[in-house]
């Protein structure tokens, strides 16, 4: 998912997820060589292309709304992680974070939100 | 939950939640009260109150959020639709609304966006 | 499902489902017969013979476990209704009730929690 | 998502889609219209022709493994009764569509095998 | 959350959670401190004080149906551990435990009793 | 669960299991010996012996559709990795599971399914 491809999707979610997680690509690429190399493409050039490039909405709110599901689904921990430090990467402050997941609270039960918070100590502390 | 009560949970609370949803904090009042009439005063002062009336982060970006959680979770269409109003009466757009469920499709699958965008075709076809 | 069988696993298990839904048994065998007649005599063997038969815990208790983890789940309302009118029959009071779908705010939020109250509601007043 | 495109992935979409659910396209296109129209082209290019479209499994297991997520997941009972339709328009019959429902039982637990097998009762009935 | 405070609702939930999990109230304000000071006051006060303290219903069964609730999402494996330890404190046997736990083979599947049972495990043998 | 038993249901089951998973069986009886030494009867009698040893379905077809639902709730890791090896064992390719794990990206999203392939990878690298 590298370089002049000619494929519109492509450079756009490329553009997008390197805004929003610089080398993350790259390491997403390397982890799934292994077992399912065409599900890169698909992740860079339907989920970051497709969809979180879509000009209706701004990347900071976006990345909100994805930290705002992965708590209240509380199915992955590791995603969720990247996306509050994608959040941080597009403009998002450490209390706004903090403020999504807290409000996860009331949406998604009292652990879900437990979990976030952790999540974000993690991510918080791996920064410093 | 009306009027001066000497509460400032409630009363926080209460303002949050006319300003989100005008006129719903009674009828969810009605709604509860044959079964849990003490519920009503915990969704005002706990969720409203303390958690979504919370200063660091506009009503708006809370709403999208809560959004994204409910259209991701797939378990409450109701309360989605009511969120779904309650963004538009915050300053959020259609548009951002469907742009925050169309994202739900990367991360909770594409039932999920989809049962969320007929959620927020109900609430447009109800207001126009 | 019916009368004498021989088979403890179904006896046991259809003692403690007329304890608990009269009546249930027997619209369930004829609500299952066009698609998977067999279905309904694993529920009464397996689920009410083999599991919650087990003498450890009270039927009491055990409905109101239930209705907890179907109040959290919130995907199967129709279920929940069953088990509330189950605790009732029973043994648990209505208060009772009312305090464990309470309870699943906290832990898999308001959402959840309210429409366990709705259901509540409906069964309630079906009773009245 | 009509006609000759040009666009390859939408073109192997709509004959996957066509293959699975015909005339299900022009629905979808016609309930998005209003508030999403550009989400019924990822429905097809995405979902149908990068996916569900890839060559290495016939479409027969693969709306079988559909019909056993969305059963386990509880929240679309609307997409799990267009999939049984679609399982059976591929190949599946109604016995293998009531063995992987029915299987979730294990997985997931019975009362989401119990609303699976009503959503396959209302398909079946649907077409006799 | 230490001492006197003056507020009710606080105190309240300080008796409930130490009755419940001796010592965990300081942990969680520890682990709590560096990204989100308040929210161990609403876990406290909301959590603790308003809900699970509420009179209706004793802290034996509450905690069985955080337990059931625990168990059946799946997705808080360390909440779960903390509220079997809670239940044996507030007057659970280990066997009543099981039994619960077991019983969400039937409402959530086997895999999430499976977890359940791997999770009373931990805690019995750290009890031993 | 060894033996000859002269339960019918015990004596499928383990044949059952045996063919998905040789040795899992005894060592399932071990990690369940300290708590809940009757869950592995239900585990091998019900869920190996009443549900996945029925003649309608071919265990091939079974095990991905296992994979299905454990990769879309995204609750139950080990298990899914269990049930990836089963699949390989009872004759699909690593080509099919990954075709099954990438298909659930449309009906889960994309971070189940990216754990899904990191369970396969996991799988397939043991193996190796």
């Amino acid at each position: 998912v590298n370089a002049p491809t000619g494929d519109p999707r492509l450079e756009r979610g490329r553009t997008v997820l390197d805004a929003i997680l610089p080398g993350h690509g790259d390491r997403m690429v390397e982890n799934l060589a292994a077992v399912a190399p065409d599900f890169a493409h698909h992740v860079v050039a339907f989920a970051f292309g497709d969809i979180c490039g879509r000009p209706g909405l701004d990347l900071r709110t976006r990345e909100l709304a994805t930290i705002a599901a992965l708590t209240a689904l509380g199915t992955a921990p590791a995603q969720l992680e990247v996306h509050i430090q994608g959040a941080l990467n597009v403009g998002a402050t450490r209390a706004e974070v903090i403020e999504v997941v807290t409000q996860m609270a009331v949406y998604a039960g009292f652990p879900a939100a437990l979990n976030g918070l952790a999540a974000a100590g993690r991510v918080f502390e791996a920064k410093t």
